[in-house]
């Protein structure tokens, strides 16, 4: 049987048109299938209307309390039910989740070492069975960017990482394929042609685009990931644009990872 | 198979310590249950921050947009998630849900009569079956006061009624009680006496009651509501205060009503 796993980022859920033509398409897609979503600028942004400074570093948002309640808000609630609610509309029977609906991703508290990134999560456990619980009731699991800790704290967490980690539990049960939904139409080969899709990536290709400097920086902690999750028995990771996803998922779109 | 659907005020969740001995015994309480929340005042206070200011009428919020979004994320997100990992570190797997998380409760939005409510729903029907599909998997709903409508809209909605509403939809299924917890003991004879507890109420000693004109005002829309549910299938309707929700559910405590 086979399972897709969609990771959608923030730049489509901040776009209120290229996120309905985006669910649209999601809707459509055939067989079990796993959406999970970023937070976007929304957090930001109402963190600042609230009066609470939104502090990154290196692209990680530093968590204190009323920063955590912000994320619940946003993450938890306003996109997530959002999202919910669009799918249902279009037929769609979506069921929105954090990591600790159905204690479906168990995380602990990031430990502090020289940065304190405050109520953060580093993922412990995916609750694979149950998870499978609510695809085999034909249900659509969309997931958002918060986890929980054994003690009830929820966590904000990497949405990357959740996808990755719920494609590589749920690998021991389905033929899973991983679709990282972003702002560009895949890996390219020239980062100012964004028609230069590199169609598949292999290791070995992989490391000579990395040896050539035609992949570097910010694409390679994401790519090592993608390949993490293949080494763990993820069958295909798909990295395309969020208007392609149909498309992407049947080959014909995107950049193509797998160990072949 | 017995069901308790209990239903818990504003006022608990806005205590954070009654609300943390409430979530204890909620976790300790046997067989298959459904948790139904309020929102508390944080909604009106998130609202005052961002500067949205809140309108009641007859106690009921008038929610237009930019109110919708603050309940979307205060009930569905801040509140309802913080209730759900709570529960999960108590040992219950609770599932954090909107109607619309499942398709379980869809509503119509509120037709506009002399009074614009916004985006206020009015239930139009509890999906029976996708809730005791949750059930069967050992998950513990937990039910925000937010519903859909078919065109993708969230709309708030009041919890006692879907409280209601979930009762009788159930009570198909179900031999089902429906436990509203409040900050009083249950229905008093005496409203300057907080132990005054009337201990049963049938319909036929409730309109007595009414008659002499012991039970008024506030309390009569409630049981009304109540009597409504009990002729709808649902077993008993027991009211009891929050701290009493063990002993209630055991018929010792609160105010029990049932149609004997």
């Amino acid at each position: 049987m086979k399972l897709t796993v969609i990771k959608i980022g923030g730049n489509v859920i901040d776009n209120p048109d290229a996120c309905a033509a985006f669910l649209k398409a999601f809707a459509q897609l055939q067989g079990p299938k796993i959406l999970v979503h970023g937070g976007g600028k929304i957090a930001t942004q109402t963190a600042a209307k609230l009066g609470i400074e939104t502090q990154m570093i290196d692209g990680r948002r530093l968590t204190d309390r009323p920063m955590l309640d912000v994320v619940t808000m946003v993450y938890g609630g306003l996109v997530n039910k959002n999202l919910v609610a669009q799918l249902q509309a279009n037929d769609c029977n979506a069921i929105g989740l954090t990591g600790a609906d159905g204690g479906i991703i168990r995380s602990v508290k990031r430990p502090v070492k020289t940065i304190d990134y405050g109520f953060v999560g580093d993922i412990e456990e995916v609750n694979s069975g149950q998870i499978d619980a609510l695809l085999l009731s034909s249900l659509v699991p969309v997931i958002a960017p918060l986890t929980y800790s054994r003690e009830g704290l929820l966590l904000n967490t990497n949405a990357d990482t959740m996808a990755s980690a719920t494609a590589v539990a749920m690998a021991e049960r389905y033929e899973t394929n991983l679709v990282y939904c972003f702002e560009k139409k895949g890996v390219l080969s020239d980062p100012d042609d964004d028609e230069a899709v590199i169609p598949t990536l292999n290791p070995a290709s992989y490391a000579a685009y990395k040896e050539s400097g035609v992949i570097y920086k910010g694409m390679i902690p994401k790519l090592d990931n993608a390949f993490a999750a293949l080494q763990s028995g993820v069958k295909r990771v798909i990295i395309c644009h969020a208007d392609d996803l149909i498309m992407a998922s049947e080959g014909k779109a995107g950049t193509v990872l797998d160990l072949t």
